[in-house]
């Protein structure tokens, strides 16, 4: 999938929502624990009643890992599950990995062969080699991470050199030269949305994944506001507030009607902007 | 395990080595394949043959996970298989994860709860919260990425700001508020040895993991001059010129020949200090 197909499916779905499925095992309703794989269930009801009001579903692989190899059997079903029956949907496997080159060619190689996602998030401490395995692979994507969501985003993320360059800058303006806009996005979180201004000056083409609106307090107006652009350029996640909209036997109605608010906020943004 | 337990280890054993388990299917003998699971009983055999050599393992989950679900099965019984024949090991997740907080909770779950490793290697980039989780757990360790052994490490790891303080050395001031010295190692790799005399008077008592010796071209010498303190302080890592040292029936044996060759070197080392 590249860029052109992702904005064709965000104006058909009048919706640039990604949900993440970040299924908690101690958060799903109680009724699903006397499932076989009670995590794939949840995520098989989810899916379901929210495909057609989303762009994109991101799994976070710490939900699934803490559940040891039954969990990570839970993935590979999700993604099978979502691959086969909706195939329109672009996958995000939310990893955060990153090492030395032909280690990361390996966890490339979980990713994208062994599990078929469109895209990973990388955390880009160690430099291009250890982004560069994933980009060679054609019609998969990076989504490098730039500006986190997290209170801790602070420590690190902001240090500028002499000449003033932030280091989420100096990643933004490194990177953009290992591969291109229809193989690379980054995370801006959308509690950092007076930032995607500037952003948007150094990276006006790229996608950017933003997490944060919802239970981290981000706005999905302002997101929209700073970040938007011709081909919306955006994927706004939202977890916890759409999956864990109940956990009564109406779970997944809830997380529709959830779903639904977001993307008929999306869908009027969208029309302001005159992209459908 | 704290910092005094290895110390011991290191001295009993005459060593301050880590085996990396990076037990990549492509290059584990052909003979083993008839096996049911070929990578476990890859690394059963390493481990009985080279456990008297080292104080500890490490296995780097990419080539685990980039065999799905078979793969994390291989590693949890590697894990449990050590823990329970040679429960005096220091066993690290290789698996440089890094989350907002309440998610990487989830990792930490998975690696100490469900897992039951030592160690975690964590990177940076997301800050305080993504790294905390961690050091809650009693007993356990991170290992945070200070300085990597990659070319990469030069993208960003160096990046000055107008003092003249350079990243990995703003991670590690700034990380050492987080938890004590009997639970935060940091990776700097054999690769940047010269670097080791700076980041020693940043962190004098805390252990250092040193990737990089052996296939990537690190000198044990130079790290053993420029970075051991009182308590040896140094983990040094070697992975494939130790596990891949041949591909035949004679592998294990091999193995444990390349591991007494470097284990010979470091209690010359270690004699050197007088710390054995």
């Amino acid at each position: 999938m590249n860029k052109a197909d992702l904005f064709r499916q965000i104006r058909q779905k009048r919706s640039f929502l990604c949900i993440g499925l970040d299924t908690d095992i101690q958060k799903i309703p109680k009724f699903l624990l006397h499932n076989e794989d009670p995590v794939f269930a949840f995520n098989k009801a989810i899916i379901d009643h929210t495909h057609d009001l989303c762009v994109a579903y991101k799994p976070n692989l710490a939900f699934y890992e803490s559940l040891g190899v039954k969990g990570w059997g839970s993935l590979e079903k999700t993604v099978g599950y979502i691959r086969e029956k909706y195939p329109e949907q672009f996958i995000i496997a939310d990893a955060k990995r990153g090492d030395i080159g032909n280690t990361s060619g390996l966890y490339a190689r979980a990713f994208f062969e062994k599990m078929q996602v469109d895209a990973v998030t990388v955390a880009p401490y160690m430099g291009e080699d250890s982004v560069k395995p994933f980009l060679a692979y054609p019609g998969k994507w990076v989504i490098l991470l730039a500006l986190t969501s997290n209170k801790g985003a602070f420590d690190f993320q902001f240090m500028a050199d002499a000449s003033g360059e932030r280091l989420y800058e100096k990643i933004l303006k490194t990177s953009v030269t290992w591969g291109s806009a229809d193989q690379m996005m980054y995370v801006v979180g959308a509690t950092k949305a007076q930032s995607l201004e500037e952003i948007r000056k150094i990276i006006p083409d790229h996608f950017l994944l933003v997490p944060g609106v919802g239970a981290q307090g981000g706005s999905l107006e302002e997101v929209a506001q700073f970040g938007m652009n011709d081909q919306c350029g955006l994927l706004v996640n939202s977890s916890r507030a759409i999956i864990f909209a109940s956990d009564g036997e109406d779970f997944a109605l809830r997380a529709r009607d959830e779903a639904l608010n977001v993307q008929v906020d999306m869908e009027e943004l969208l029309l302001e902007a005159e992209l459908i």
